[in-house]
């Protein structure tokens, strides 16, 4: 057992390091009074809306706490509570620290580049390593407690599942129903720019940064490494007989040296003088992955004896840099497709979305042939070891190794745009303005890599479970040949195409009476266009809190009960075919959606830099048309996607024993 | 073999048929001469495009047959030679049809609606006739010659493919690189209508419609009907136990009889005063419904001696009526879907996309429960009758029975719209212009239910073949649990992803050029406007052509060659989930992107009743915007995305048993 204490030695002394970032950012100067106004307004409506985003969550969370008992245990029902609880947990420290750090980074901006940008990591670093640390903590102590039953750790996984799930959607529906309305009525209409105070959305815009970026991307991250760990415990219990208690417990000890590796990255990013501030982040990776591959290199000889396993984790950590180079590709307006999107702004709305529509189609090759790949090395790998499914785990293993960092450069993001809206609206000097627009710009690109590690590693980990799944029903053979399996898979399919048409829709709803309220207040309160009234940003505020509340429920419920319909009616290898339709299409409809739409909103922003008339063009208004439709698929339906395809799974490895017993068709 | 005789000599009946109703339509009135002018300059464009496609298409045809030639023999190499053959024929046929009724049924508005619908519908029949009795000639033909050699006979099927696909993807292209050009410099920058004389792109966009709706979906569905005939024909032979040769010729004698069922079903449509021109077609696809119903029940008696088999063609007619109520659900402007795109127009064209890519994912839902209720229905009572497998292929023939009708509903649209544009563009009264108009609005329908139609058939289809394949090949386990497989199923939901992203980039291209040199006419030629000077119609039908021809190169080299490739790659049971795959995210897409398109363009149409401030409104540019992007989705990739998944399963029929013996993993 004594490999074993790596992973709650490592999490501790991450919560510790945590702790310590968290004195530095504190201790920073908070800015002007104006400033801490602003902060202030931010951190009340993000909490305001965390608290009753948990509440709703919590009554979700203890009605199926229950059913657990009823169906399985209470032990089963706890791990899950204790789950959700975790995930939840990590997901308000994420969405408190950056609350906080806004306005810090805001100040820091005066004193130079560097002092915003290490503020701004350092808070994303802090979300970081709680959110990889409680997942560890959780599981280990799980795995003590009810004395290594892998069947009933199982619930932890189903209940950061449903977390994420209604974390990310609320989340994503609040933040996108803000900025979409913000920016129709205030740039479209009013001519107004971005994060202005006349603009009554605006308040609810930045809240919306951290409620959905922070606690949303936090709870999907910490979903894919908890469903990582659980599923690779499972199959490493198969193998038993080969590595004995190792097998089971390298995923966690891999994951414990994972964080200390970021802990001595994190202190690799700081900016030289003129720098590019994504140059350091870069540097922090690679620093990252090459303190993996270098902890890993020795866990892997000392635990499991094999260097063909090892190899299958330099094979995950590389698909991790290559999915990274390839999302920077299609996102940056450095190289062809945005500047293609750019371009055809110039003939209207109509020709930006067609190119931009067809960029978000051919985005998906890369990653999914590069996945294809890896899952194919991997498997080949291991078969060299003898063990060919463990093989395709540890490269999982590999591929998530950098989560914690990845969820720095992340946290990175909203913290910086928060920054710039501060910023603005305190009306402060366009040279500090200047600082915050580059830190933005530089966010905008770790949030899309950080989007694009998510989707990589959500399809790694749902594969996992889906290997869990038939190692648990003891099935061996999902055979496409059968109609029940092949309907199984066109309805697993679907799934994700309605789900992401309810999201969309949400936001299209609310952004629907966002509009109408900007509208009403720049009619109704004379004075705001001239700065002498100030506009009512509570009401946007409660309009964005309401409606993704009541919208989340309904693909919240499809989610969870449509595998269990399915499961129950066409039987446990039928179910096999809906999860392999569910990750295929989920993971294709995710890239499409994510990088569609941070293409989008570059194309925009490289119009903004100068290009093709600028701001106030025509060209631009196409290009803000095509961010709006951007907008609700790169930060709600896209991540919830990634969401639902590894809950699906969880679900599927809980109830699946039922599925085999009892099944209609 | 004597039931056999009823396939060839349907189809000489139908053909004779279609001579009267072609002699019919030939002998009316031909118009002003204004409206003359202006057919002879759409005609001579679409043969002018269609000569220079078939030169292109030939050549490609011509090194896949010498390809065939050497890798198989002398008679896969004729077979495929005669597949893309007839394909074409049927193609030639249906566009020079539909480009002399276009002016008869102009002229004919001026008589009344009866006559004009009458008109159109019977060129849209002949078309219909032909083509299935040209794919059921062509079959039974090579079924005699080659001595009954099912290995061969897959070549013909291949041939329509590879024509079909060439013919739907450049007559998509064409026809929406037309279409969205015209429509953005004229309706939004020009503020000129539809289809005005003043507009440069006007000739290219009628020319379009019939390259495009005409020739193009010909083509699918000739494809559809042959790869069900032949797919259900080897599913057959392993039937000759129970059944003799009649398992095999059973699917030539269902459409032959179905092709009597259209003959007498068309002289069923005709309006009565008053009557909505929508209603006759109802009517008339009832009749044919009903007469499928009853001609089946005594072929499958006298035939296969089998109640439950005929169950199972019931099962087949259902869910082609179930698809159609529900496509016109989502795309006609009387129900939720529609109206809910129109109202998010008030608030501009992001929210209009927003709200249409919505129901865009909803509207996959329906289509694709129906289908997999459909497959486990026919499955169940194929397993009742003994031969499970066998009542799929039997329930897609019973929805592939109304094909006929369905094109003929179908070929109805691009003459319609065409009629309308003949009747604007010669400055005829406004009262046959209502009349044109009504009967436009009802093409929309009937495109948009034959667009369901071709997608729900092109899905059975391709299941078929699937199941022909795994017979040929004999393989009986397509296991999702390999990782082999899963990869290639993840290939194979790729594909569609990457092929509709090269489609719809060649309209926003071809649109692109084709925007620059009407904005360039409208400048240079300054008579234009006025109506003093003409446009020069010609240019813009060069761009249309050649970036026809040029970008469909590209799509239609992947779709033939990725299939082959992941075949030797990964050998012949991944290549059943590359297949799958496929099939799944192809018909989803295309569910996705027909319907979308059709209730974006519909959205627009309800508005310009007058609805949210009618033609002119803000919200009207909004849903132009929609329309347009709706447009290449619709047209290009939607209705190529149905060839696609077919192609792929021809292509891996005949290739599969090399698959078996070369492949590198």
């Amino acid at each position: 057992m004594d490999w074993l204490w790596i992973a709650p030695l490592s999490a501790f002394i991450s919560l510790l390091f945590a702790g310590i970032l968290a004195y530095i950012v504190l201790k920073r100067d908070k800015g002007t009074e104006r400033m801490q106004e602003i902060h202030k307004a931010i951190r009340q409506g993000a909490i305001a809306y965390l608290k009753r985003q948990y509440q709703t969550i919590f009554v979700i969370v203890v009605i199926l706490a229950a059913l657990l008992y009823i169906v399985f245990s209470w032990q089963t029902s706890f791990s899950f509570l204790l789950g959700a609880g975790c995930s939840l947990l990590a997901g308000f420290v994420a969405m408190d620290i950056s609350t906080r750090a806004n306005v810090r980074v805001a100040a820091a901006a005066k004193r130079g580049m560097n002092d915003a940008l290490t503020t701004a990591f350092y808070s994303g670093a802090i979300m970081g390593l709680c959110v990889v640390a409680l997942s560890l903590l959780g599981i280990v102590s799980l795995y003590i407690v009810f004395d290594q039953d892998l069947g009933v750790i199982v619930g932890f996984s189903f209940g950061a599942s449903i977390a994420a799930l209604f974390a990310q959607l609320g989340g994503g529906i609040y933040t996108k129903a803000a900025d979409v309305g913000a920016d129709l009525v205030g740039k479209l209409e009013a001519g107004i720019p971005e994060d202005d105070p006349r603009n009554p959305a605006v308040i609810a815009d930045l809240v919306g940064d951290n409620v959905g970026d922070c606690a949303g991307r936090s709870a999907d991250l910490f979903e894919s490494i908890t469903g990582q760990n659980i599923g690779a415990m499972i199959l490493g219990l198969a193998l038993m007989p080969f590595f004995g208690i190792n097998g089971v417990i390298f995923p966690l000890v891999i994951m414990g040296a994972a964080l200390i590796a970021t802990i001595i990255s994190v202190l690799f990013v700081r900016a030289r003088e003129g720098e590019n501030p994504m140059s350091p982040m870069w540097r922090g990776l690679m620093v990252n992955t090459f303190l993996c591959a270098v902890f890993f290199y020795f866990i892997v000889d000392g635990m499991l004896g094999d260097i063909n396993l090892y190899y299958a984790v330099l094979v995950g950590l590389a698909t991790n840099l290559l999915i990274g180079v390839i999302t920077d590709y299609y996102t940056s307006y450095k190289y062809r497709p945005v500047k293609e999107i750019a371009e055809a702004s110039e003939t209207g709305a109509a020709t930006n979305i067609i190119t931009g529509y067809a960029v978000s189609l051919e985005a998906t090759a890369l990653p999914v042939i590069v996945l294809s790949g890896a899952l194919l090395a991997a498997f080949y790998l291991g078969n060299l070891s003898g063990h060919g499914i463990f093989g395709t785990a540890v490269a999982t293993m590999g591929m998530l190794a950098p989560t914690a960092f990845i969820l720095a450069m992340d946290g990175f993001g909203p913290v910086a745009d928060n920054a710039g809206g501060i910023v603005e609206m305190s009306g402060s000097p366009a040279s500090i303005r200047k600082i915050t627009d580059r830190l933005d710009a530089v966010g905008n690109t770790t949030k899309a890599l950080a989007k694009g590690f998510a989707v990589g590693s959500a399809a790694l980990a749902a594969m996992l479970l889906f290997q869990a799944y038939l190692q648990t029903v003891q099935i061996t053979v999902i055979d496409l040949a059968i109609p029940k399996v092949t309907v199984g898979l066109m309805l697993g399919a679907l799934l994700p195409f309605v789900f992401a048409s309810l999201a969309i829709r949400a936001v299209g709803k609310a952004a629907f009476q966002m509009i109408k309220e900007v509208r009403r207040q720049f009619k109704e309160i004379p004075g705001i266009m001239k700065g002498t009234a100030k506009p009512d940003y509570s009401s946007c505020v409660d309009i964005s809190t309401k409606a993704a509340l009541r919208q989340m429920v309904a693909p919240g419920l499809l989610a969870v009960f449509a595998p269990i319909v399915v499961g129950f009616a066409l039987g446990a290898e039928a179910i096999g075919g809906f999860l392999m339709g569910a990750i295929t299409s989920g993971v294709l409809l995710a890239i499409k959606m994510n990088t569609g739409g941070a293409a989008w909103d570059n194309a925009k922003k490289y119009i903004e830099l100068g290009n093709y008339g600028g701001k106030g063009s025509l060209a631009h208004k196409a290009a803000v048309v095509g961010d709006t439709l951007g907008d609700p698929l790169k930060d709600t339906a896209g991540p919830s996607l990634n969401v639902l395809v590894k809950l699906l799974n969880t679900i599927t490895l809980i109830f699946g024993l039922l599925f085999v017993t009892y099944h209609f068709l």
